[in-house]
């Protein structure tokens, strides 16, 4: 099912959405017909028509712009445009004063015979017309008498004939141009699945996880069905098949070959995918010896909602590649860089991270490890009871996150010497839990850590470590998005910052005593979380009338503060 | 089932595609962050780095480039990146001589959270960042404590953020712009399916022809499930609830005021959907009074292969216009046209059509009446042979074809004079069959007939005749593409137009022996198609031993010289 308003009036609605959008577009009244609106700047050049079926977007309306198309016709869902509205187009430019109409077909029965015709109607009232056949299908080793099909190397062509018509090339000039550079493309499809045209059913089956590959743009049959490869795989086997030279519609490519590659989504594959596979497109070419000189990756060319890729890819001299890179206001044309693909470079080194210590400011003797060594103790101990905690609210792993934390800490105790500058213990600190306590925990401490830590670099007094303390929490807040009152750890971190504060004024024997009070304050807080409602983190998608214990995040805070106090006061004594 | 090589390399394999494709582009070696090549011209300005989970491509390698990202960092699929690489992209681009590092966050916790811990790091380390948190989501009236989510509003950041950048503007000038730029977004999507992790199982199930509306990008449940309804509709919906002033989340929006479109392709969404969805929220946005400035549609901010769209409103100024127009290299920004949607007229009338009579030159006074009833006649009578014989290879319909235009021109003879100038017949005669007889046939025809006709304006003597009937067959073998001996109606028409070509040198008395030869070789010729496979059209798509029978397109143009020469027989006795 698709969205759409009706199937009858899709694809005039679809024109209409990308005329609107596009300033450089008009419609042509009574025909599925999308101009240039700045048609008065063709006056003397060749002007260039294309069209074809609808389904294909943005082919051709998309193409239409100063340096590309001057027009493109629609017809309906994968049929041609009738040949009135060709000649329409055909008449309304040459009445604009081009010198000449150059038609740009894609290979298929239905639009040979109606742009033929358009094109004999116009002849016979004097309208210098020409055609050129587009016929870059690869995948038939010995085509039917109705030859190669025209695909997404269409949209090349007009490219070239855009930039050509652009700097006042005659039209007989621009027919034997592009008559060299359509044998010079190659194009080869692969399909994930089929797309249907509105309305009706798709227009042919494939299992899930099969592909076939060398479909037509309308679905029509291929040349062979598989099981999904890998993309390297399916890559290989489509730059082998296009360029094999016992097939008769084989493009020749050999090593030392110059090429411009085109990555076309035929509709739904996803833009990773899309990337995986240019990476995989480049990398077969070069190893091949064939130099890519750019690539262009995107929707170029599709089938509707198809879930597949075409690769395209054109022969190109100096001269084709200025064509290609020339400017155009095509709405559908990439941004593309001129610089080469091959031979560049794709990594560069990181820039060295200066270091973290300064053995001149940061000197300090204190000893860490009773500290430490109580914390990691008390997180080990109590992590059944997180886990606990967490499984009414979450999933249940605040403890092991924890405990995760207090082991990463500990093996470090044994290897490492433990800084006694608080700068450089914070900082080792918030290397270690970022790295192996994981989760929104690990970066929340690390957070704290690392905010808390440039504060404790050169002075370790109370109001240092008030000031260190107080950054820590902002940072949690102003990142986490949570403020005390959400059920968080800040709901224990916060009342116990706010005492800590009063280290700044507290004279040096009373430390114990504020620290104290910031633990009870820290204990209380996280008692009080029974009665809140979680407005952040995970637990804030649970009823709140689910939630009745303490949440695992402000118990684990507060017993941070206990051990810390408890070791402290060992130390003291 | 993906078109990928593995699960564990896919996005670092994507990004080597994006990079090597796009010349401006380098990768960090060790990370996933892809940079600008010419971090030189960064030197003194403000480096805009952005970033998130991958799986949402183009976003946010693509938006890379002058006048946009000066680098982007990946995560995983769907998953934040690790802190250390966003420190490692800041740290480099401090070292290349930028004035100061500006991170671009959507708003998702995972986010927050790294890119801050990386500012966090940067900062301590005296590096200048600073952070702007796009939370354009505004699917939920009551949002929760973790606010809007970040959506495809910040490419539109990306985008002024990039100018800003570019033409020198400083730190916190630029993060007071955007402060208020992203207060002036808002952004709602639609899913018409679930996307899948690579290796996983879908993010959630919606069954086909059901719609969610207010889904997040990673395939977070959204607010409303209902069946698809038109693209009209829901268009409606979407807009009336991203401005909602009863929804504590909704964008702003009143007549007058003047917006940026962003319609944004989720992954899947046809090209042609696209389009219709793309008109009816200009549509819908014009009705509501406000001006629309600029449109983009294609996709920006996907989910992997979601079916589906977002909508993006930007309310903008002239300043922000400004902006949104400036150039960039980045290769995902649309090729866009500045001329302001809104007001712009989208349709022009076609040039009028030459008239085809020129009465000085195009006299004559045959009567062509007994010839064309007894066309008519014979064809008709040979209805049900001809559909015989095109069962065995075709669709069974070329008797009813060739009555269809019988029909047409014997009614056509009731209601007109028949001209009595050979020019003006077949001009008129390819108009009836091309409109009335359809397909193929109608096509090759009217061809035969528009390509003959401009060689008997004045001259209606047996030379001119032998070239109009040859141009008129050559037209249809080149448009057509078939030759003689493929098993078409050529086998029946060249034999015979060689013979008439004997016209040009044939005394005024032989005319008709000529043309008895030629109905004969044209009964011969079509005689002949029993033992030729098909080459062309429908039928050479069958077996050739199940084709034992003459071609009846064949068959229907030797009746039709037959018919010819029976009633010039008549009128010369």
């Amino acid at each position: 099912m698709k969205l759409l308003n009706s199937v009858e009036r899709c694809v005039d609605e679809a024109l209409e959405g990308i005329v609107s959008s596009n300033g450089g577009l008009v419609l042509l009244e009574g025909h599925r017909v999308v101009l240039r609106s700045d048609l008065q700047l063709l006056k003397g050049k060749v002007a260039l028509l294309s069209g074809g079926g609808s389904g294909h977007e943005p082919a051709h309306a998309g193409y239409v712009g100063k340096g590309m198309l001057s027009g493109a016709v629609a017809g309906s869902v994968f049929a041609s445009p009738p040949p009135g509205s060709i000649l329409a187009a055909i008449i309304t430019l040459w009445q604009n004063g081009v010198s000449g109409i150059l038609l740009l077909v894609k290979n298929y029965t239905g639009d040979r015979l109606n742009f033929g015709l358009a094109a004999e109607q116009a002849r016979a009232q004097g309208v210098p017309v020409d055609m050129v056949i587009v016929a870059d299908d690869c995948a038939f080793v010995q085509p039917s008498k109705a030859g190669r099909r025209g695909l997404c190397g269409t949209v090349l062509i007009h490219k070239l004939a855009g930039a050509l018509a652009e700097e006042g090339c005659p039209l007989e000039g621009i027919v034997a141009e592009l008559k060299k550079a359509t044998k010079s493309i190659g194009t080869l499809g692969v399909s994930l699945s089929p797309c249907s045209v509105p309305g009706c059913q798709p227009t042919f089956q494939l299992s899930p996880g099969d592909m076939e590959l060398g479909l037509g743009i309308h679905g029509e049959p291929g040349i062979k069905r598989s099981k999904i490869a890998s993309a390297d795989e399916v890559v290989k086997i489509m730059i082998d098949h296009m360029t094999d030279p016992f097939s008769q519609s084989h493009l020749s490519l050999k090593s030392g070959d110059t090429v411009v590659l085109c990555v076309n989504n035929l509709g739904a594959l996803s833009c990773l995918e899309m990337a995986v596979v240019t990476r995989a497109a480049i990398n077969y070419l070069m190893e091949r010896g064939v130099l890519v000189a750019r690539v262009m990756s995107g929707p170029y060319m599709t089938s509707l909602e198809m879930a597949g890729v075409s690769l395209t890819l054109m022969r190109v001299d100096e001269e084709l590649l200025r064509l290609f890179d020339a400017k155009t206001t095509a709405s559908a044309w990439p941004n593309l860089s001129s610089l080469c693909v091959s031979g560049r470079k794709l990594y560069m080194k990181p820039a060295e991270r200066p270091a973290t210590s300064d053995t001149k400011s940061e000197q300090g003797s204190l000893d860490f490890r009773p500290i430490l060594e109580n914390v990691c103790k008390t997180l080990l101990q109590r992590q059944e009871e997180l886990n606990t905690l967490d499984r009414a609210a979450g999933d249940g792993d605040c403890g092991s996150t924890h405990a995760c934390a207090a082991n990463a800490i500990q093996k470090w105790m044994q290897t490492s010497t433990i800084p006694g500058n608080p700068y450089l213990l914070l900082t080792a600190l918030a290397g270690l839990v970022e790295e192996k306590m994981g989760g929104s925990s690990g970066a929340l401490y690390s957070l704290f850590l690392t905010a808390a830590a440039p504060h404790l670099r050169e002075h370790f007094d109370g109001a240092h470590w008030a000031k260190a303390m107080n950054a820590g929490t902002e940072a949690m807040k102003r990142y986490g998005g949570a403020e005390p009152g959400d059920r968080t750890m800040l709901d224990a971190l916060c009342p116990a910052i706010e005492e800590l504060m009063k280290l700044s004024t507290a004279p040096s024997g009373g430390h114990m005593t504020v620290l104290q009070a910031a633990v009870e304050k820290s204990e209380a807080g996280a008692e009080s979380t029974c009665y809140l409602t979680a407005k952040a983190g995970r637990a804030s998608y649970i009823a709140s009338e689910h939630l009745t214990q303490p949440d695992p995040g402000s118990v684990a805070i507060a017993a941070i503060f206990r051990a810390v106090f408890e070791a402290l006061g060992e130390k003291s004594q």
